[in-house]
């Protein structure tokens, strides 16, 4: 079974408490234990546990965060299921192929947040750009609109599904940054970049996404992250 | 999509009307839309309504039979979705490897059933044996309770998944940088940081490697690198 210590499902601002003991009797049923909720709008609750089935251990183990950044802070790699394609899209993978990814990087005792919008709206652009990836669960055009609990079943069925397979990727000889240090060094890059005015007014906002998605998309691990860390220094002392 | 007017989802004697509406939404966001219920306790009811989302055209077109024998008399190939092993074992698939058989038989035009059974004791021995196959949803075997309506989720996104290989992994809006664009950036990168005196001798061609590649995992689309480049350019003003 996928070691699931490592990985985290996020509920972000669910609204009815029964969907969170659905997602955590569908988490069970495939072996996940770690259920990570930011801002539930009632938690704990007496339909949460109706709906656990035989999870509410699951349950009672639920970690509460005040904020989306907070709860994957410790994360290497962060996925968000989200049908909706967004005006800058993110790098995006199926259900199955996201579900390779993971069980490898898990394997590699990698850090991994899955991350689930509200039940009407899903995710903001905000939350969905605090992700490396965009997770999309092949389904009708017409009407691909599964509920919470479904979605995370499907994505924890496939998981459960690659615990069979074994990977070895290993060609990586330092850790990676985790969600932390990468908007650290993300952040310190935009302020360079105005720095060097390159942003103009009109496009600031836009470019800035972009920025975001490559980094998030690149991934560098500590010593990449320290010699970028550098560099950026170096040339702020230039400019000063 | 599966061609689904020859795939039958076949309810046997399911006790509350919610799951039959939360069956019909699964099915639906899979493109599925035969539903076939044999004995329901209570059907048509306003709680099948209310789970079914907007999946009501599912319910509404719902056939009833008064035996599975006779929900099943005209197909092809029967599929029984349990969990329990028997005492006489019948030829069994996961869900995966059943999807890709169904898959390939609808495509021949056969009619194929996939029975689920009620929602605490499944289906008896005698209605297992009227299938050609048994199917398996894999999961947790400390806790393989998946309810009624998952399973029907979970067996229609596998067939989906069949027909709808091509998922849209478009994300990317600009060409990636071809090779010699990607070395120019690279070098343009490495002699830059060589200006800002970040390469101790000892090290630099390892860390040389080392920023290749990273740059070479990162392949930067043209905007990025174009953005990168313009980095670059200021910074070598500010070194002047």
């Amino acid at each position: 079974m996928t070691n699931s210590k490592n990985l985290r499902i996020v509920l972000v601002e669910t609204s009815h408490p029964g969907n969170i003991g659905s997602v955590a009797r569908a988490m069970k049923t495939m072996g996940l234990e770690k259920l990570v909720l930011v801002n539930p709008k009632k938690f704990p609750d007496p339909q949460a546990m109706a709906m656990a089935g035989n999870a509410t251990d699951v349950l009672a183990n639920a970690e509460i965060f005040s904020s989306l950044q907070l709860a994957i802070a410790s994360c290497i790699d962060v996925y968000a299921a989200s049908a909706r394609e967004r005006t800058i899209a993110w790098p995006t993978y199926d259900a199955r192929i996201a579900a390779e990814q993971i069980h490898t990087q898990i394997h590699q005792k990698k850090e991994i947040a899955i991350v689930f919008g509200r039940e009407d709206r899903g995710l903001t652009n905000d939350e969905l750009q605090l992700a490396n990836y965009q997770i999309i669960i092949p389904a009708n055009p017409d009407y691909p609109v599964l509920n919470l609990a479904m979605s995370v079943q499907i994505i924890a069925y496939e998981l459960f599904f690659q615990s069979a397979v074994d990977v070895d990727n290993d060609w990586q000889d330092f850790p990676e940054l985790n969600a932390d240090q990468l908007q650290q060094l993300i952040d310190h890059f935009i302020k360079t970049s105005y720095a060097l005015q390159l942003f103009d007014e009109e496009n600031a906002k836009k470019i800035q996404v972009r920025i975001m998605r490559m980094f998030r998309r690149l991934k560098p691990d500590t010593m990449e992250g320290n010699f970028l860390r550098g560099f950026l220094t170096r040339v702020n002392k230039k400019i000063k």
